[in-house]
């Protein structure tokens, strides 16, 4: 029998707890050892809850509980949750979260204490929720050079961008909807600023290139500007518009963003709708791999706890998988210096001198029209590939032209490298 | 240092060879210890490859070899090489392979005899090729309850169908194209007439349900009847015609199918083209969770295969995951007692009396018309959901009738559940 205390009885905590408790025999049987709940650690207590009398509120009684061999840290944020892991891997307890702040924060002091103490420290439900990803990436995987990994990996936003493309509305409307069907919370910032996906692309690409990625390093860059027009454009370019998290191998660097872009419909990641995560993962000898499915929610994230848990069970003795050494942000390229076609739409007092001027700033722009915007003044365009750094220059200098009195919209338009 | 040896230098045991060379740092550290290929079994000597001076004929210098512990069998079918699988066992030396009609024909034989001598026997390439699959199946979603798996497994018939859809090829010359690619074998029969399908449902079944499934017992059906009309009536619908490889849980008895079906273009299994492959498994926890990848090839098959290699120089200990229990068929549901939609097209000699009489015969169809087949004679129809075995009846008895003289097409029609 395998003892298991969970720290934080909220969404996730109580999803565990829930998953152990229905299947039971089938995790008996996949981890070789029955796994129960012994403890629950919250500062509330739940009456009418079926682990009511597992409820304790003193941590102390975990960890100084010898047959407690797994922890489950579903707190949630860098403080207690901070504290309490670093006390159960002291304690010598495997620690198992799903907690993306932490794992992205203080990922290589915790892996490095987790090591230190024989002990493992395992997230697989930090990033897409119950889709098999970070196992896949340590283990099915591991016989690749990992060169590139692109995600959807916030349902949230990506729920907003398909209400918006699906049923015309705007930005506001649609947000609103996603947090009326519980899709965002009260406080959508850390999903439509792009800040959870920018966690969850940071610790992907820590395991897939073998070495720590900080997330604050990382670019990124919201929704809130995207209009239901930009969308319109987009399918006119045979693409839909989507929050796309990625990294890339670029020589001894990594490259990494995070930011709405126009994604072509030939992509599989195009038809990624609703709620619903989904990664591409390119090795060398793999090619692409696609993993999809709910990328939240409490019991998909559960599932991805318990997964964790059964492999400590059977595996308790395999420690260290990863080791991420802090090495400040250098190993990241500057957005700057990253090359990427761009998509620009702008409002101009004289159209015709307004293209010609673009035309000849960027070169090589092709333009875009569509029946379903009628307005003279409006000019769209793509521009060919080039670094970043050039383009706002060029960018800055056409947006105190004459001939044109407002830039609406800049997207970066996704290409296969 | 961790020595293995290879059965077989074709296509996936040089790839293995390929990608442990090539990724040999990567390895070592995903791995924790070097890997390397001592040995390489042919009957053919390979003077030209860079892996020449590891080829032995006599497989008794591996068996004997202690220092080897890991034996990889590559050479398909189930002559040679369920021989050579039963010796390694037996020499308690792990085995990997990719060889899926062996794992389907005796499975419950190899699992066993690896307990028995301490060893693993692990296939995560005989299904999907690179796409992790069986080891997600077995860990990362061993907290859930699967109810089923759904899949397009084989890529050469995939291929075929895209062709035929995109190009509007008949079936003849999409195969001949397909094999002119080589996407197809010169004797495709295992491919179109779904036996590797069946064959890889098997596998996936009988570790999703904890329990041995024969593909002998599961009904299925290839694609060599499809045509062009098909596909225009399956648009009209909202759908493709792709072969799908399903298995469901239903009480204590497993429904398993290999046959062409009408996929609605809603399901995530539609957009898979060309010769990808993709597999939906649904578990009571995770939901709806999707794999998607190259299905074949030799880099692809070779990076499951090496996978598997790394996992048991971590988990040596690991064995016994799998426990099949060969028990009859007995726990297959008969084709006749499932329920599913159908889509007919007929040829009537008289079509309003035809469409009368499938009205009264089938009860509530529905019929399907395309403005893009000019044919008065021409009927076709969806029917409500019924037992396969009563609409085999009542279509005999409609075959009879004076107002048809053919029925052209039969194909099921693929629902959710």
């Amino acid at each position: 029998m395998t003892n298991v205390a969970i720290l934080g009885y909220g969404v996730v905590g109580s999803g565990v707890s829930e998953v152990i408790r229905r299947n039971r025999e089938n995790i008996r049987i996949k981890a070789g050892d029955e796994i129960s709940v012994k403890y629950i650690l919250d500062i509330r207590d739940f009456p009418d809850s079926p682990d009511r009398d597992l409820i304790v509120f003193d941590p102390d009684v975990i960890f100084n509980d010898p047959e407690v061999s797994i922890v489950v840290e579903t707190i949630g944020g860098t403080g207690a949750a901070y504290e309490f892991t670093m006390r159960a891997l002291k304690s010598r307890k495997h620690v198992v979260t799903s907690n993306k702040e932490l794992v992205a924060a203080y990922g290589p002091e915790l892996l490095q204490t987790a090591r230190e103490n024989g002990v493992n420290y395992l997230f697989e439900a930090s990033v897409g929720g119950g889709i098999p990803i970070i196992r896949p990436l340590n283990q099915c995987l591991a016989a690749n050079e990992i060169s590139s990994i692109t995600g959807i990996l916030n349902g949230t936003t990506n729920y907003i961008l398909t209400q918006m493309k699906k049923k015309g509305e705007d930005y506001t409307n649609a947000l609103r909807e996603a947090q009326k069907n519980g899709y965002a919370e009260a406080n959508p910032a850390a999903d439509i600023d792009g800040f959870d996906a920018c966690r969850k692309i940071a610790i992907l690409s820590s395991i897939a290139y073998n070495e720590f990625v900080d997330y604050r390093g990382i670019y990124t860059e919201g929704i809130k500007n995207i209009t239901i027009e930009d969308m319109v454009y987009a399918d006119e370019m045979g693409a839909v518009i989507k929050l796309v998290a990625l990294s890339r191998r670029e020589n001894d660097r990594i490259f990494a963003r995070v930011s709405p872009v126009v994604l072509p419909k030939s992509s599989p990641l195009a038809n990624v709708e609703d709620e619903f995560n989904a990664i591409v993962v390119k090795g060398d000898a793999v090619g692409d791999a696609m993993f999809y499915g709910r990328g939240a929610g409490k019991l998909p994230t559960a599932s991805a706890v318990v997964a964790d848990i059964i492999d400590i069970v059977r595996h308790p003795g395999d420690i260290g998988r990863n080791n991420w050494v802090r090495n400040g942000n250098n190993n990241l390229v500057d957005i700057d210096d990253t090359e990427t076609r761009m998509f620009v739409r702008m409002k101009a007092k004289d159209p015709s001198r307004a293209k010609e001027m673009a035309q000849n700033a960027f070169g090589g722009v092709e333009f875009v029209r569509t029946g379903k915007i009628n307005d003279e003044n409006e000019i769209a365009f793509t521009t060919e590939n080039m670094k970043e750094g050039r383009f706002k220059r060029i960018l800055s200098d056409v947006r105190n032209s004459e001939a044109i009195s407002d830039i609406t919209s800049v997207l970066r338009i996704f290409e296969e490298k």
